[in-house]
């Protein structure tokens, strides 16, 4: 098993990787020392496969665990779902001591991390995500949230977690395109920190593609160090955290263009790299050949690099972006490359610029959209 | 004008206390170097008489405020309500240097507050509370939030204001129902804290409900700096602070039995600390005649201090007791007066006893339900 620590003072927590951990649940939130209520929050995709061995593993621990389910999908992330799993929580009469277990991917860990930071003013979270996409990402950092109809992730909180429980087994029951689409964000940490990931995610995709734990593991446990590095350095992003969004700014608008839950993130956010870099080339002193390799490394990983966008889906993908945390005064903000493992972030872009960078973004390979 | 300094560290605050200050709104939020837009969040009742002032006085500062309003009453402080305010809030485009201003009572501040506490993960709350209660206690010390249907203040977060504007001469539009009310508060500052503090508003409690500002302001001043002191000391509610629960346990579950928006607060609140002065004699050492002082000051203020409950509601009033906050593993902690001025937190009460207190409540000024 591997840790990886993410120090944050009174708030510093493990993540703890491994092949096969998912049994250990109960015994290490016991180390925890918490009260025995808790509730198991999951989707109803991930409830048949892993919610049996997590509960018994509760049990056994001497946990009373509430399962509460919302779900698959983006959709969940509402305020809806929000209010059915505080509801849930209250009435099997979770008290302060008590915690919230969310088990499943990035979606149920934003929700029920949500939920956790809200309920009695905040209770304790243990994150155990299910697929790579939350493990190398959402799981890490304590951004928790929910989607409005106005825009993704507008509402939310920090909520850190106690412990990210990473099993490595959960991935083989993941969707191939949902394990394509969590590469995106694993290719993002070699772009923003780590040229070496970076040449490494090159020479070894497929090996990674196929689960091989002997590669997959070093390299989810670099991602995560990646982000526990970045989160201790500005726990409430005010600054440096940004460049965690490299891809993201163009990326959300996408997702709201295409409607929430018809697009995974991780292709959304494959998208917005690929823009991100060609203006990384004008503004930022990046090589076209580093930005090919980031191209050519995204379309290895079958994850889309282009989408035609109407004029009209260019316009609702400016609003979408307007709306984004990240605007200050009207003007929007990137993360841009200055070369592979380095990049800058709040550089301030004109809406033309951008616009035209979706406009550019109808060459390549096609989104499923 | 009196300055009340809140401190808390890097989320320091000042409360500005003022007959007829809420005209200096937006020149005060000017000092806080925010972006331009804002949102106003307010009652309908409040904003008949207050919103134009406010709005103007934002706008004379080069603001430009979102005006977002809610129904009057405990209701409004719903996940639904919420819901609303936050896409209002995005639909105004209000982005991580906007700012929400809470004008009106305890309901408003708790919910716009807990709106502005995940609005984009936080943005900056200002309080303007236009109710005594909200004056002397919820627009101070960061507890924001909603109810549950399973139960009151179940759902929110810690998230300080950048500044409290208490305007002394919005009381003067105040139902004599609600002043009274917020009596009950002040009242509890003085058997926390402060017995000379109780001792004024024995002696001047005719003054106080005729709003005479040169009794009225020391009053305001002096509870919010004894919260002020309390909050400082105990920022989350791990300890200390909760003496500031004094008599809100049995108040709390007594609203919840009455149907939110049956009761005002203060009146629940006024008989909470009748039965915790009542426990306090057989577990705390309190002087029976201290307990009768409490009685009488609450009487004098035409405080309910009796309710009359059917065995049925008595047993409701135990299981809102039950999912309240501060239990822990099933059993109900009390705050108990040692003497006035003085009481110690966390007092286990079997089930039992709790409901023998609520059934001795019988005697007294009958609660207006």
């Amino acid at each position: 098993m591997r840790v990886v620590r993410v120090p944050l003072g009174r708030r510093s927590y493990s993540i703890l990787l491994g092949d096969g951990v998912l049994p250990s649940l109960g015994s290490r939130c016991r180390e925890l020392g918490l009260g025995r209520r808790c509730a198991l929050i999951t989707d109803s995709s991930v409830e048949r496969l892993y919610a049996p061995v997590a509960l018994e593993s509760l049990r056994k621990a001497g946990f009373e665990p509430e399962l509460v389910n919302v779900p698959p999908g983006e959709r969940s992330k509402s305020v809806a779902h929000v209010q059915h799993c505080l509801r849930s929580l209250a009435q099997a009469r979770l008290d302060r001591r008590s915690f919230v277990v969310a088990l499943g991917g990035g979606v149920v860990g934003d929700l029920a991390g949500f939920v956790a930071a809200i309920y009695l003013r905040g209770v304790t979270l243990v994150q155990v995500p299910t697929t790579l996409l939350a493990q190398v990402d959402s799981s890490v950092g304590g951004k928790v949230g929910i989607n409005l109809p106005e825009g993704k992730n507008l509402v939310g909180a920090f909520h850190q977690p106690a412990l990210v429980l990473c099993d490595l087994a959960t991935l083989a029951t993941l969707p191939e395109r949902e394990l394509r689409a969590g590469m995106a964000e694993v290719v993002k940490y070699g772009v923003i920190r780590d040229a070496s990931l970076f040449r490494r995610l090159e020479n070894s995709y497929e090996s990674l593609l196929a689960l091989e734990p002997s590669v997959l593991g070093p390299v989810i446990a670099r991602c995560c160090a990646i982000k526990a590095a970045v989160v201790s350095e500005d726990e409430t992003e005010s600054g440096p955290r940004a460049i965690l969004n490299f891809g993201h700014t163009i990326g959300h608008a996408l997702e709201a263009v295409g409607g929430y839950g018809r697009w995974l993130h991780g292709e959304a956010v494959a998208i917005g790299m690929i823009a991100a870099a060609r203006l990384s080339c004008d503004l930022t002193g990046l090589r076209p050949q580093d930005a090919a390799r980031l191209e050519r490394l995204l379309g290895h990983l079958k994850l889309p690099t282009s989408v035609r966008l109407s004029a009209s889906q260019r316009g609702r993908a400016m609003t979408a972006m307007q709306r984004d945390k990240k605007v200050r005064d009207g003007e929007i903000r990137f993360v841009l490359m200055e070369r592979l493992g380095a990049v800058r972030h709040g550089i301030p872009i004109a809406p033309g610029r951008v616009e035209e960078a979706l406009a550019g973004l109808k060459n390549g390979r096609e989104a499923a959209v």
